[in-house]
């Protein structure tokens, strides 16, 4: 580890940090062809851990002056270490003191979506699920309920951007997954697979979750769809059925990655191994 | 409706929206002996019909210049609208513009806590749940399972605060809630009535949310307890039986508005009527 004391906002050895909490000019950053692209960024203690647990490799660290580093399990010799006065974290993170480091990682290659469903039983497919706190708690719902694989289209959030790496609580590091090109190609291959998939939608002419569960279907996927307009028409017509929650008082809907935990819990409920 | 147009941020007309999105100032201003505390704040054409639909009072109406009213159901015709300037819109929001218009509504008067429980076949009960955003979603869910009442204890976010109501998307309209003085007492008060009062851990060693709900119980309350910690050990031992949601991964916890969502739709599953 290689430890050094950055006084400035405009030195350039933290220039991969700044600006951290704009979330649109993060994204470009770190999509394809951005300056971020080969890197994800990891915040906090508990995350740091987890993504070197699983063999993520850490680049850089920027903590505050006091930052005590024996709470990060393993930095490598080859890692940079950066303090940070107060002026520095607030050009970063909006505030002048940090509690918790922030690190960079080396971005994993991409997985191949054929690859991580071959032996899967229980994969969730996610289709324009553009929020990052969603994105997040999708990617912590499914590492809680042992979800095997988890698919995104392109127009979901990148499960590895910043916020949804935090709010998943570096759970995404246990699950994998992989970017899909098109969600129906993605649904009728899974379904000549042998895989039962199961669209989750508010649409009250939907049969019940419980009734769906209740005939055999393993291997299982499930599909939620974005949090303004759920699945495309087109999704949904290639899934093998559809399955609703039953709700009370008009309320419409639940939250995307709520409604997936509940869906994972009744399916686990339901004895799929 | 008494339409105004204001161009200065500084006009007292709109003092009581000014700083919106300071969480710490306004949940001061919103505290009993606040100057705020009368109030509540809607944000939304959704979440001012939804307040308008169950009878709260519509005060005042803030939203940009070109803000088409039609889209409110029902103004009363004392309350101000405000057309505000994009220097005012950004004095109070943070940014310029405004898609969707902002009220404050009369707060309704406390309920006591007996009274919405009274006939409650299903109840929660949150201790220390802070987060505004986890409040709104534990109320949404509540909502959507048919709770009959929520009691929330001083350490616990007010369900009527701004960002909570938000995030219910104004369910917390729907859900009759009171807060309570002391949880542990409140708990014995539930069980002398003949309510089956069941904490939510992650404590490994809890039987889980399926076998306590295999025992007959109704009328029954979920306890859920702070992001951070759970619920204190007074709560834990003063409950019936605690439960836990099985979870994989040595994931330790889910969120805890999710946590109870899985539980509220175990309990529907179960028959609970």
């Amino acid at each position: 580890m290689n430890e050094f004391y950055i006084d400035s906002p405009n030195d350039e050895r933290i220039a991969d940090f700044i600006g951290l909490s704009n979330h649109k000019l993060r994204q470009l950053r770190e999509k394809e062809g951005g300056d971020m692209a080969p890197y994800f960024i990891g915040e906090g203690a508990i995350v740091i851990n987890r993504a070197s647990a699983v063999g993520h490799e850490l680049l850089t660290l920027i903590a505050g002056e006091k930052f005590d580093h024996s709470r990060l399990v393993a930095i490598p010799e080859g890692c940079n270490f950066f303090r940070c006065s107060p002026v520095v974290l607030e050009a970063i993170t909006g505030r002048p003191n940090l509690k918790d480091p922030i690190a960079t990682f080396r971005r994993p290659p991409q997985n191949d979506p054929d690859d991580v469903t071959k032996e899967a039983k229980l994969t969730v497919l996610t289709e324009s699920v553009q929020n990052p706190t969603n994105m997040g708690m999708v990617m912590r719902n499914a590492a809680a309920f042992g979800v095997d694989a988890v698919l995104f289209d392109p127009q979901s959030c990148d499960p590895l951007y910043r916020r949804a790496v935090r709010v998943s609580m570096g759970q995404v590091f246990s699950v994998p997954h992989a970017q899909i090109r098109s969600m129906p190609e993605t649904i009728i291959n899974l379904n000549r697979k042998g895989i039962q998939t199961v669209a989750l939608t508010p649409d009250p002419k939907s049969r019940t979750l419980e009734a769906v569960l209740k005939s055999p279907c393993q291997p299982l996927a499930f599909i939620i769809g974005s949090e303004g307009h759920g699945l495309t028409t087109n999704s949904l017509s290639v899934a093998d059925c559809t399955a609703k929650i039953p709700m009370q008082n008009n309320v419409d809907s639940l939250n995307v990655a709520t409604s997936l935990a509940v869906a994972l819990y009744a399916a686990r409920a339901r004895g799929l191994k």
